[in-house]
């Protein structure tokens, strides 16, 4: 097999198949639907992801990815910065801006607190998150963490660290459904869940 | 949403949407992957793709995908160059190689004949077929095409166009059930129609 396709390609198939979605047989169908379509699709993609590389940050307030630093959230004036929505992950933040549910600032905690995997909370952006709260324009932090053990513990911890911070701690209503993931979410559930957000 | 994430990032994201097996969802989480894993993935995935365009180019032969011209197979002096495997296009060609079947030569033929598409003779590689086919040393022609009507239809097409040349013409023994494609069948399955081929 190795020998067939030459190292390039092989190197190729190994990578695409470590993207999430996509295992060895369909890394193959991508490889060769990159080699037949040079212009329009390989090229393109070898140029998007050298200039994504170059050129996408993280936002050092929030935590998001952009090309600007502070991010083209945190750095709009028209939204609302007393309030800062928490998430797990840039992606539940994408989610989140799909549903056109918020507008307000975000805090990316960059993962959940977990004992079985052994992620404290010196792991997550936790101490940035209770200094941005403590500003005096905050008035309410809303925690939009899913509905896991691993979100439930994480958002309760939250509300204990932020109690000192005057700002009240809300979190998503229970539209979210026990066990979902934010971005596998539907746009409607997602604003719905924002709308009746409630006292953590 | 275009503005959240940057144009750089939707960008990533269109790309990658494009390639088989990932819509637009999966894209988006394939992107979070790779600006996660910066140094592992993102960055190896830009120099494969820039690589695989630069030094991977047609076997003008066989029609192959290497980055040798000949193609390794075809420069291989230690394979039987005096059977050709026909095949529909270079995923067959790997799919043949996989299943480790056979130890000749090979011919892509970039497609099939298909009246519905208007596909005819000239769109495929078919005169350099029987050109090869015509050397003094092939004595066999296989012709491993799907078992779907436009496989059929090109194998009786290519029967005809090759019997003016001195090879006995060969197609893959009914192993293959009918309405597969050469590359998403199992090994087993390839090895044994390679091994009960019979004349066309």
């Amino acid at each position: 097999m190795a020998s067939t396709a030459g190292p390039e390609i092989e190197r190729l198939i190994g990578l695409l198949a470590k993207l999430p979605g996509l295992g060895q047989r369909s890394a193959r169908r991508a490889t060769l639907a990159l080699l037949k379509r040079r212009e329009q699709l390989l090229d393109p993609l070898a140029d998007a992801l050298a200039e994504a590389s170059r050129r996408v940050k993280t936002c050092s307030v929030c935590g998001a990815l952009d090309t600007q630093e502070p991010c083209a959230i945190c750095s709009d004036v028209s939204r609302d910065s007393t309030l800062i929505c928490v998430v797990e992950e840039v992606g539940a933040l994408w989610a989140m801006e799909r549903a056109s549910a918020f507008r307000g600032k975000y805090h990316v905690l960059g993962g959940l607190l977990s004992a079985l995997d052994g992620v404290g909370p010196e792991a997550l952006r936790v101490g940035p998150l209770v200094q941005r709260a403590s500003d005096d324009g905050v008035r309410e932090v809303i925690l939009a963490l899913p509905a896991t053990v691993d979100g439930q513990t994480t958002a309760h911890y939250l509300a204990d660290r932020l109690a000192g911070a005057n700002v009240s701690v809300t979190m998503l209503a229970r539209g979210v459904p026990v066990g979902g993931e934010l971005d596998w979410l539907d746009d409607g559930t997602i604003a719905q869940a924002m709308r009746a957000r409630r006292p953590a």
